[in-house]
């Protein structure tokens, strides 16, 4: 995998998406847009004779994308005006065309540039306006894959049906691990009950922090005992063992209840609904709820008593509490969620620090609050934190009788 | 640079904090979490001859965490425990020892573990429990880094004022490259404006289309001239020839002129909020909002008459307006903005597809709202464009004499 400026979270998506279907990446090569390093790139990464070689950018209409050409020089082949690619580019472009003013010629030159792959490659229609391309040369399946990242995704999508893919991926057999999901357990914790296996299968685990979770990745024929260790020294921490999230887990919960839920967010500045939305139908539990970044609008919006902020401050037990009733009362939700604490870097105080974050709960049967001071961060991990402990106090409150929430 | 699995989004945060101070990312490399390919990749790094290789991840407590000795492998030193570190880690870890029951013996190997480095190394101290380190070997600084992003940056912003580096960045000068970016100019226009560049200048410049904007990258010695050329041709649709984004420019405007902001957010369920708040000190000029994802909300929060969304739905200019409107007057806020529209994937009708989207703004002196139809993007695409449209939408709005804000 290689490509350009944007080439990160191509690369994440790309090991994602192949490890699901059992194809490990085994390099991500990141190069600047230059020819000869591109296709210097291409080279070496074949030399290593993978299975599948992807690029990803340098696929648009400017000088500096130059992928097409760089592939085609590392793999020995000319380049060739593609019709059906033409075909497809002229009719994707058609809608700027419509909205704007270009040059004709300049329009020509571009679309022939983009119609223009490696001779004998298969072309993979635009989602923007740039075709993919995928060959095979010595036994590899070469992906050219557009930069932009919606683009990929989609383009990813549709060239998984394609056949030099579909045959890689036959090969490829079972997901070759699972990944465990723990919350409120530290990694030294993890460390004392992996000393248990032997140290060769300990060595064959991958162990990663994430936002106040871990993750512990384990090979498909360890999992079954690894699970049980970790479910053993741990209980119910241990969260998730297939691709549930904390976030799928409450979305499946408030859908499968038939209820709804209400954020009022204030360190978090709307985050913990833009995550929640980023997950498609979830209209249908989440109602939204109020963005109180000033105190005013705790006030005016959540009705969070000004006596409360003027005794205890906006961080505080009790105006979590109120926040989290308000996002109910106020939305009509069955569940309200509040978050409101100090992300820094300034605004701590001695007895109040950057990280002191406060987390209610309310729902049909009570509230509860809970503080967190999250010691680990800068502003944007104190957010993130913050986001992932709510869902997981919501998990646990919606995992219980709704009737009988109380505090932990 | 190198690393492991969430290698990512450090990549990325290097690549700019390198670039400001005048260092280029030749290259990029991600490797499993396997001893062997570690060092190899370490060792083929260095083979190059940089001025800097990071390495980042694979510094923790358990077995899967090898960097330092795979670096140390790399450039043939021996492992030697540093007191200095070992104090470091032992003080990092003690909020941990207070909360958990870790057995002693077990803690007593961590520490040791993660405060041994290759022989001598300069210790980075840690802003979680792992040091990190920097060494030098033929000519090339090795900054050893953590994995997780924000103990990453923090060490980075630390490491960066060490002797190894600073003697490194004295060398680099001035930036070598300017940014320009550009707002509702796509592409293809593009490609004609630069068509009056010579070749190999057209060829030096980098374009990348980032959530409908189009950012120029620019060699320092043909910036004047290039900036020239696009303002000449676009206008004011170059909103930026230096390190400001639209998010910077809108909160010095609001800070600047002592005026507040709300939010109404549909289908960006709190995202335009997140993102602005991203900012430390959004409190000055943001009071928050309302994220009003159901149309009860949008009528008990914001305002919005149930008859227009009745008569002209939830995504509609008139719905936009009011959400506006309702933002401002519920909050109090000068300046009100909403979004509303269908992010898909499901949802669309012939009438109104996925990707339409309304985007209105409210302020001291009147309204305007903006119909965009983004039929490039998947869900997460059109969020985020259209949260970039709304702040491009606002950054004009306030750069007219707020008084006499009408529609475009």
């Amino acid at each position: 995998v290689l490509g350009g400026r944007v080439a990160e979270r191509n690369a994440a998506f790309l090991a994602r998406a192949l490890g699901r279907r059992g194809v490990r990446v085994e390099r991500t090569l990141v190069v600047g847009d230059d020819p000869d390093e591109v296709r210097e790139a291409v080279a070496a990464l074949l030399a290593r004779g993978p299975d599948l070689l992807c690029t990803t950018g340098g696929l648009g209409p400017t000088d500096d994308d130059l992928t097409m050409r760089a592939v085609a020089e590392a793999v020995g082949r000319p380049m060739r005006l593609d019709e059906s690619a033409l075909a497809m580019v002229v009719e994707r472009s058609r809608a700027v065309v419509r909205r704007r003013r270009v040059d004709p010629l300049v329009l020509e030159r571009i679309r022939r540039k983009q119609a223009t792959l490696p001779d004998g490659a298969t072309v993979l229609p635009p989602e923007g306006t740039a075709p993919g391309a995928a060959l095979t040369h010595d036994g590899t399946v070469i992906v050219v894959l557009p930069g932009p990242p919606w683009e990929l995704q989609s383009m990813w999508a549709a060239a998984v049906e394609a056949d030099p893919l579909r045959g890689l991926f036959a090969r490829g057999g079972a997901p070759p691990s699972r990944t465990l999901r723990l919350w409120s357990v530290v990694e030294a914790e993890l460390v004392e009950v992996l000393d248990r296996l032997s140290a060769p299968d300990r060595a064959s685990l991958g162990t990663y922090t994430k936002g106040g979770e871990l993750e512990v990745v384990v090979p498909e024929h360890l999992a079954p005992h690894v699970t049980e260790l970790i479910a053993g020294a741990f209980g119910d921490a241990l969260f998730a063992t297939d691709e549930r999230t904390v976030d799928t887990i409450v979305a499946a919960r408030l859908a499968g209840g038939g209820e709804t839920l209400a954020v009022g967010e204030s360190c978090t500045g709307g985050g913990l609904g833009a995550r929640l939305t980023e997950m498609a139908g979830a209209s249908t539990w989440f109602v939204g709820g109020v963005i109180a970044y000033a105190d005013r609008v705790k006030e005016r919006l959540l009705g969070v008593d000004p006596a409360i902020i003027a005794q205890h401050g906006a961080v505080s037990e009790q105006c979590a509490r109120a926040m989290a009733a308000g996002a109910r009362a106020a939305t009509g939700a069955d569940w309200g969620v509040a978050i409101t604490g100090i992300a820094g870097p300034g605004g701590g105080t001695a007895e109040k620090p950057v990280g002191l974050v406060w987390i209610a709960i309310a729902g049909p049967g009570g509230g509860l609050a809970v503080e967190h001071r999250f010691w680990r961060g800068d502003r944007a991990g104190v957010r993130a934190r913050s986001e992932t402990a709510a869902l997981h106090h919501l998990r646990e409150a919606l995992a219980r009788d709704a009737r009988t929430v109380t505090d932990p």
